[in-house]
């Protein structure tokens, strides 16, 4: 249900790849996907991501490491991706974007094929999938709950937040540096390794709930894709740790609709506070 | 003090570098600085950072992403450091340990000025420091408490464990996945960027702590510098969150003398549980 807010766009076509030669593809940054004029740095992370997955006998994206260089603006981009090793059980990939000649995200990312049938041996130390269900959540489009425009790609997703951690929209953060909801892509799309690079970066920084600080520009992202999602929207829980020397540490789970945790990540980003 | 273990070697002669052309590097990997003949893989990424960080304007390694292709074996190896993105604030290398013409391990870092005076702004969701103090810890080294060998690296550093954490020695790990202790360098040799590389993989398995399962090789590794630490052992905490598909993720927080935290790390290894 994406409320009166009808997504102009899907993922798989803003994430579309256009071989050109071998490990070298175009595609577009779609304008739409941004939060005031730059992409998003999972979306462009999961285009990496497509090509990465797309080059050898491994499927799925286990393991992805980016670090951001330069922020591309809407239009094309040229993406190469070269494989360093070809295991047998995974493959290790460097990809690449640019734009205009200029590296804009490197990655490095470890490919393999996830068992659909896997089950999870041992956990602890992970919070718990808590948010209330979606439809006591509050959608982030149009205009947030503050009155200010949300930025044009939350129309794109259905992004819904836990009403606690939507205190940021109002001016009272809870200071726990906490955000918790769901996020379900256009048409119900279900979620794949790909778009859950995309997943662990869409909701805002979990530094809105402790102090607005502008734009947090993410500088790495490191995310492990643990599991192949149940089909249907993920719930999200992004967390920063620690503000410090005018950087934040954030991490993100992100749960499948059955409860099993599928992604999870940790980011690096500019701040200014402190 | 180092008990009656001595090291035989220390941590900047085992990363020392030697430049043969521009980016472009021989060393050597350490018989001693081994698991099972297997280099630890911290210990690699830190010869990439010493890489990276000789490079340009900035000196301090701020996040660093390794992905492990194939283990080295002791001896000699080629590195290679390419700059990215040469910024005011930050550059991004790309990095890589080569044997015999086989890439290793290949990593993205940025670099960036780590500002001595900075100090922590917010933090939340930290596990507390609160190992016992190093004289009230035990040391690996020689042989472990459980009679059987310790791998060589634990005679080149001490290391030394909080008893509580020290079940898995004796066929009694307490199911918690967690590891604390203190680290120090041979000659007591003050922590940097570079050798924090090292520290945030220098303990145990995490997993020990919960079932021993053989050799738990790093697929990737990826390490946030948080502040220059002050001078002394560093505390570290290793702790596993889920075992699934036979991969297990584990983060890692250390701490300064101080109590400062001064990096963080998240790897995902192979392990064969479940």
């Amino acid at each position: 249900m994406f409320d009166d807010r009808v997504p102009a766009t899907d993922f798989a076509t803003v994430t579309a790849l256009t071989e050109t030669g071998p490990g070298a593809f175009d595609a577009d940054v779609h304008p739409l996907w941004t939060i005031a004029g730059k992409p998003n740095g999972g979306y462009l992370l999961a285009m990496l991501g497509r090509a990465a997955s797309g080059l050898g006998p491994h499927r799925h994206v286990i393991a992805a490491s980016a670090h951001y260089l330069h922020s591309p603006d809407p239009g094309p981009v040229r993406i190469t991706a070269e494989v360093l090793r070809a295991g047998r059980s995974a493959s290790q990939v460097h990809a690449r974007l640019m734009q205009d000649g200029r590296p804009c995200v490197d990655a490095l990312l470890t490919v393999a094929n996830l068992d659909p049938d896997a089950k999870p041996y041992w956990d602890a130390g992970l919070p718990a999938a808590d948010a209330p269900p979606p439809g006591q959540c509050v959608r982030l489009a149009g205009t947030s709950p503050s009155g200010a425009p949300a930025p044009p790609i939350m129309d794109e997703v259905r992004l819904v937040m836990d009403p606690a951690s939507l205190g940021f929209a109002v001016g009272r953060p809870s200071g726990r540096g906490e955000l918790r909801g769901w996020l379900a892509l256009a048409q119900d799309a279900p979620f794949d390794p790909v778009s859950l690079l995309f997943a662990v970066d869409a909701f805002p920084p979990a530094t809105f709930d402790i102090e607005m600080a502008g734009w947090v520009p993410t500088l790495e992202l490191s995310v492990y894709v643990r599991a192949l999602p149940a089909r249907g929207p993920v719930q999200v829980l992004q967390r920063a740790q620690l503000v410090d020397a005018q950087r934040v540490d954030e991490v993100c789970f992100v749960w499948d609709r059955t409860g099993r945790l599928v992604a999870q990540a940790t980011q690096l980003a500019g701040i200014r506070l402190g």
